[in-house]
């Protein structure tokens, strides 16, 4: 079961299409991987859509323990054949195998975790008013209103987390816990590892003997592939989580079709923190080690990745730099995920640097050997330069910062003022500096859809309480978030029965 | 107080703009009605916008025991002006004043509704997740997750309901509750009602002692000024009530812009009704006596009036043909909103009629004597013929509805496949038919909003259990209602805390 076919999975078996074919690389070596892949056309996704759209009205019957029991053997199967995908996901991305394991287990709590929350209904937030039939002027009818599936999705794997947000990710096992049917379209750069999470999903399909169509991969890097897929009149709801040149593309996609659907965009956020003067003086050490952590951790590779660090200006902030520029030296090169990430990253970097008052807070060192390997950057500029230059307020997807020196606290709310919307947006602060704090969180409150006080950004928590979405550019809709329990709401609608029998009603609503 | 200006009302004040103006017209005598009303523009948008932007951290802020006193004041202050408000209303509306008298109650309860919801904190849906510091690998942090305003809010006020949807109806009443400012786009058929609620409203706000850029009206009846509102970069979700061209054009706007949106537009809805064999011949009259009153209820302007009647053929339908013959023909001419409806309807009845195997029921009587008078129509066709011309599925806005004649249940579940989104979709049948309704509710499910059984769709009941809203074209956005408690969710957006002391954490997460 664990060789690679190189195929689409769709209905459950590979099928492999002539023409133009793909393949993996190793982002340490830059050699290519074995097998080739096939590229999907407009028939890969008619085909796969249809099957999708046929299937749905079954598995939107479906019992909810089926759909956990499927859930559940997802994450079985995965396991299973967990030894294969992390050494192909190593291959393939870089990535640790030890980060890789830390990744499948996430993998697998959110699929049981969406497997224990649809057991308890909690998802269809079910509402009853019942009838009165005597009141003046006019009686109220019985009305009860569940939650039903939107309709097949499709889900558009991430390269930064080939397991969590790629083909058995979060955003599979939240749409397949609504009763949607899921065609994921394979991120090109770890084919490999998506083949073999789908056929761990096809095969849980197969034994929990639920319809074939309800689960698809589509294997491609070509632009056409996506937009058909977005285009396809039976997809009801589109994720993605990457660039926003890419993101705001396949929205603007949704957005323009006969019947819009909504397409939720994770595409790009800095993630700033505010350093208050006081904690500096207390924490530098512990701070400047932290943040230095958190910028490279997976390579600079995640989303909540702190991009901007503001503080004022001062003897403690002279200090600080001093360490962070003792941290930044002090870390290795690591290994980016794939050529076109490592030429974005060195392309933004100059980009930054060749503006204005912009310069490395410690030096630049020779670009390192290996392939895709790139060595944590630390800039620094100030506030009027940050304001003056809205392209420092882009993200730098690796493991770089920009730290902004502000001339004072009241420089540090404008700064705040002007940013565009984030992930997350995180405060340093002593007990003693409640005040501040306060404005800039009255401030970030609007910027961002998680705020964090005395922590950093990175690792996200799944759980009930999650929310990892933000304003735009952040995401597309600022309502829904990617990760935890809430994550289903994207998937589901409303809908209100009227006057139905005990009988025709849906068993939460009885 | 309820003097008219003609102006728009912006931060309380009421402004006069000069250049073109407009006039409300008697539906009834074609007259003008005075005085001229001033035509919005950009620089009112402008205005307005920056207002509501500036004043938007303070509302935000208010707490929730404010914002219910300004929704009571509201309901209060139209209260206070109601004879003035109904007066103006039948005069630009001609709708009877015990309709209007029933609106103005419905719009005051969905104000104290509001109130009351709010107090209750319900809407904010706290979820807490307290730390685990001791968790292996990595401790859980503290996490909270409440609900904040998105930003300030454009209404376009609907013709149909000059009070419940219009400047101080149902949108008005959520976003407000939800802490959000509103700019009212007022529809430029009833700009005198439109005033009079407006400052009732900004009478209220002023009495709360609350910031007076929460709320504006800005009259108009030009395309740029819903445009340049929908555009404007303060804005942050916009609700529109109308016809599908106009409602698509607006979310094509908001989708556009470099910051996009969410507009909420409720369309257009034909309201299927499927009526079984069994049910038709037990009670043909009381039905047919109860469907020609639902579409002509408010002469056929309800957004969920009943436009497709489906049925099967054979010796109970004929007879209830007959009896519908009867009601339709005994029905009396009424007077629509205005006369572009009343152009709109006529224009579409020639449309339908002029399609094959389209006639009508009961004799086309003569076009009556008054200005903008409609006499109820009932029209006939085939399944096959419904089926091969989709223009019969568009709305019909007004007091007409199609009969679809089908062969067989089973063609009665094929046009109900083919049928497009919808806010309701009801099924009449007797208790022994279980079976067909059961297969018929499996289809409808997916394509509207509300399913009814043996009742009709017209009478929106707002409660917590109500969803008003659907697949598309009935709503832009199948996941929200735009009645009922729920309605509030469209101007909410979460935030997660992650280890904020209890001194930083909003009240509802502490």
């Amino acid at each position: 079961m664990t060789a690679l076919s190189g195929g689409h999975i769709i209905a459950g078996e590979s099928v492999a299409t002539v023409g133009q074919g793909f393949f993996a690389v190793n982002p340490v070596s830059g050699a290519k991987l074995q097998p080739a892949f096939c590229e999907g056309s407009a028939a890969e996704v008619e085909r796969a859509a249809a099957l999708a759209e046929q299937d749905f009205p079954t598995f939107m019957q479906v019992d909810k323990s089926q759909r956990a029991a499927l859930l559940d053997t997802i994450a079985a199967e995965l396991l299973a054949v967990k030894d294969a995908l992390i050494a192909r996901a190593e291959l393939e991305t870089a990535l640790p195998p030890a980060r890789l394991a830390g990744e499948l287990t996430r993998t697998v709590n959110q699929l049981k975790m969406f497997a224990r929350f649809i057991e308890t209904g909690e998802h269809l937030q079910p509402q009853i008013v019942t009838a009165m039939p005597e009141r003046q002027p006019q009686p109220r009818p019985d009305l009860r209103m569940t939650q039903v599936p939107l309709g097949p999705v499709a889900v558009f794997g991430a390269s930064n987390f080939p397991l969590a947000f790629s083909v058995a990710g979060g955003d599979t096992a939240a749409a397949l816990a609504a009763g949607c049917p899921v065609i994921v379209k394979g991120h090109p750069a770890h084919p490999g590892t998506s083949e073999l999470a789908a056929q761990a999903i096809a095969s849980a399909v197969r034994k929990c003997a639920l319809p074939e169509g309800i689960f698809a991969l589509l294997q491609g890097s070509s632009h056409q592939l996506g937009a058909a897929l977005v285009s396809h009149p039976a997809i009801s709801a589109v994720t993605f989580t990457g660039s926003q040149a890419a993101g705001r593309e396949l929205f603007d996609l949704a957005a323009a079709r006969a019947e819009p659907i909504p397409l939720f965009a994770e595409m790009g956020s800095v993630n700033p923190i505010f350093m208050l003067p006081q904690v500096l003086q207390v924490d530098a050490e512990r701070l400047a080690q932290q943040f230095a952590e958190s910028v490279c951790l997976g390579v600079g590779q995640f989303c909540t990745k702190p991009g901007l660090l503001f503080a004022v200006q001062g003897a403690e902030l002279d200090d600080f730099v001093a360490r962070l520029r003792e941290n930044f030296t002090r870390l290795p090169a690591g290994t980016m995920l794939h050529a076109g990430i490592k030429q974005n990253f060195t392309a933004g970097l100059e980009r930054f640097l060749s503006c204005p008052d912009v310069s490395p807070v410690s030096d630049l060192r020779p670009a390192p050997a290996g392939n895709c390997e790139v060595f944590p950057t630390l800039l620094q500029t100030t506030a009027a330069a940050f304001l003056a230059q809205p392209l420092l307020a882009d993200e730098l997807f690796g493991p770089a910062a920009l730290l902004v020196v502000c001339d004072s606290s009241a420089q540090m709310q404008q700064v705040a003022q002007a940013l565009k919307g984030q992930l997350s947006a995180t405060v340093h602060a002593a007990a003693t500096e409640e005040a501040d704090c306060r404005s800039l969180f009255a401030i970030l409150q609007r910027k961002a859809g998680r705020l964090l006080l005395n922590s950093f950004p990175t690792g996200v928590e799944v759980c009930q309480a999650m929310f990892h979405g933000g304003p735009y550019p952040a995401a597309t809709d600022s309502r829904f978030t990617s990760v935890g329990h809430e994550s289903i709401r994207r998937f589901l609608r409303p809908v209100c029965f009227q006057g139905l029998p005990t009988a025709l009603l849906p068993e939460e609503l009885r």
